[in-house]
């Protein structure tokens, strides 16, 4: 990890930088994907299941018997842990139900705002070498929580077909209903427009590669609506003398075995700290399975050393990060600061990996700068504010006059007409 | 209006299909202008100001003075009407407002949830035949609000170079810091890319024709995020006998007189009252001074006879309608079973244009059925949620076996190792 000592203002912009992507790329062969399943439904699925994951599938519907066969393939502690964290992550999900707001903003003028779950939504578990079921808990379970009708997942099926049993079992005890054999655009573009055998649905949530965030990209446009861009995972740790190198380098490191393209950012006040931080990288790295993967990551990734703490917060702050760890005296004083991350984990026993499991927060978070504008997905994410106004004959005649002043002056006539109608009738007597 | 009796369900698709727009065809146009603004700034922006607006520019930025000013060529009772608006829109936003959720998943494991403001937003304000000051209330209150640090906002010119005064008064009592001299694609991608006079937002808010909805569209794909996707706008009414034909027929023309590609949807289980709307319709369209748009939008408009109430809700919901007024004896309860719309108005006494305007509600919403996953602009969109978390030494022994489990099933081990590492340490007294 390159160390980049006190550097000036102008140079952070370039500094902070992430891989850049040419998002428009991959869009052609994107599009022709979307179409061809929008046409071609089940059966351009199992075309591109055979081309892309080199297997042939007779049904993309995993059958109750796969699902049911799939809890006896795993261990008891696995399972144990699996619901111990679907619980705590069931707790925190739960508890950020909003109730109905009902309003009287004037006498006879009544707005009500409700959260409504949004009826159908899509969860996408990306395959590849990992068996990602701690998603299929990050994304099922709030769903579940706000009582969407329907919940269907896709991921694909591994050189056997099948899929992998933590995710059948992931899935079957968060409510998700009916799993698809299908991974990448093509499942993308099913869950959208809908096949024999997929349903379309309303919202797609889930990460996944280049492809899938093309996919989800292009028909979040016109037909679709998606969780959030997404981009190679990042973590960023602030950290000072109080700090413990070996915790810090395996947090960073814990970042880097996700992908070559991880990011990973330490920025510290102290020189010292950044050594040892990389010593112990280099005795750490050397353990992991993934140590590849992670070496070509940290080749990507810097630490910054700054002068206080304040150009430290700066930093982070334009920085943005998904994942953000403050190892300092103060870190809670840090923290109230903070106001563009994904996530933030405090203090030297919060390692990011609990967040990714089993504390109960969401893992799913705003990457690539996009913390700025974005929520990671939360209860929220599967609900729509509907608000509802009723307002009666007297409350009309009070707020009515308003209304036709503003609509008069918008120059919508129709606007007051519909006002001045109703204003009419009152007056009348019951009669126009 | 067209009246199509008793449509056959597998027809209902074709019936409810809105006007389509290929979201494709103005990409090269609108990808041209907003390369020009992020390379040439200002520049850019006042030439196409005066190609488009035909006006040359000479400021950018509106001064102190002009606004100043604005609020003294504006008629009393206006100001007043547009103050008592504000006042019961800030009511109804303000009481959005969400405290901090914390919450112990487990012992020694304390998870956080946060609203926090978006540091910058921008909002775009069209221009076009009539200010559209209701607009700059709908989305500057929730901004001011949510304590967004800073506001801006971009509106076309009109001819002599000034913008509208209601539109700056509305600005200077919302909480508006700046007011920039920008209209369509250039307004937009300065907001996004940021240039000498306007600075960049992290998140652009606000209507505007297909150029500019395009050019959101776009940037949200890799710079900023955007409210919406947004569309012509619609209504649809539910209504029986105890409905008020002319009030019915005054709120369908009061959405059709937004513009030619506005919709209109009336479904009736009476078609002696869909009788009764067509003739009030033809009279009072006849006294509107945009007639001719509303004569337009009522040719792509359609009232739908159908056979129960439950039928009747069922293609509502099918519809998924902006706004939905629900003009029914029983209206209370339809309204308990709605999921798909984005604003609904109950009874004979609220038409649409009091939430257009002045109830409190917000009025811009999803349309083209993008109800069945969005949200209106509401407080929340102007905050992101971040999580944060804190974990103790015996939090963390008790919480990290199951992370540790979880991690190696996931064949992450660097994951962890982090927990691990964390453990060992304190089983050692407190060193490595």
């Amino acid at each position: 990890m390159k160390t980049i000592r006190y550097p000036e203002k102008n140079t952070w912009e370039t500094l902070l930088q992430r891989p850049s992507n040419d998002y428009k790329k991959l869009d052609e062969t994107v599009s022709i994907v979307i179409e061809d399943i929008r046409l071609n439904g089940d059966a351009a699925i199992k075309k591109y299941t055979l081309q892309y994951d080199k297997v042939s599938v007779q049904d993309i519907c995993v059958s109750l018997n796969e699902i049911n066969t799939a809890e006896k393939k795993i261990d008891a502690k696995l399972k144990q842990a699996i619901r111990i964290a679907a619980s705590n992550i069931k707790k925190f999900h739960k508890a950020q139900k909003q109730k109905e707001l009902v309003i009287s903003t004037m006498h006879g003028v009544v707005c009500r705002q409700k959260s409504i779950p949004i009826d159908k939504v899509g969860l996408y578990i990306p395959g590849g070498s990992a068996p990602l079921f701690s998603t299929v808990l990050m994304l099922a379970i709030p769903a579940q929580i706000a009582g969407c009708k329907e919940i269907i997942l896709c991921t694909p099926p591994s050189a056997d077909g099948s899929i992998h049993p933590a995710i059948l079992y992931a899935a079957k005890i968060t409510g998700v209903k009916k799993v698809f054999k299908a991974g990448g655009i093509q499942a993308i573009a099913a869950m959208a427009y809908g096949t024999e055998s997929i349903p379309a649905v309303y919202k797609i949530f889930g990460p996944g590669n280049q492809y899938v965030t093309a996919a989800k990209q292009i028909l979040s446009r016109y037909k679709v609506a998606i969780d959030m861009p997404a981009g190679p995972s990042e973590v960023a740790v602030m950290a000072d003398n109080s700090a413990v190198p070996a915790f810090v380098a395996a947090d960073l490191l814990s970042q880097a075995e996700h992908g070559a393209d991880s990011q990973v950012i330490l920025v510290s006040t102290s020189e010292k700290f950044i050594e040892k931080v990389n010593i112990e990288m280099e005795k750490q790295v050397l353990l992991l399975s993934r140590k590849e993967i992670a070496i070509k990551a940290l080749e990507n990734s810097k630490a910054i050393l700054v002068k206080n703490e304040k150009e430290m917060l700066e930093l982070i702050q334009r920085y943005a990060p998904e994942h953000l760890i403050i190892s300092t005296k103060n870190h809670r004083k840090i923290a109230r600061m903070i106001t563009n991350a994904g996530s933030v984990f405090l203090g030297n026993f919060t390692p990011e990996s609990a967040g990714d499991y089993a504390s109960g927060t969401n893992h799913t978070l705003p990457t690539n700068g996009w913390a700025r504008s974005f929520s990671g997905v939360n209860l929220d994410s599967y609900y729509k504010k509907i608000t509802f106004q009723e307002i009666t004959q007297t409350g009309l005649d009070k707020i009515g006059p308003i209304i036709e002043l503003m609509a008069t002056a918008e120059e919508l006539t129709a606007h007051a007409n519909a006002v001045k109608i109703r204003r009419q009738f009152k007056k009348k007597d019951n009669t126009l």
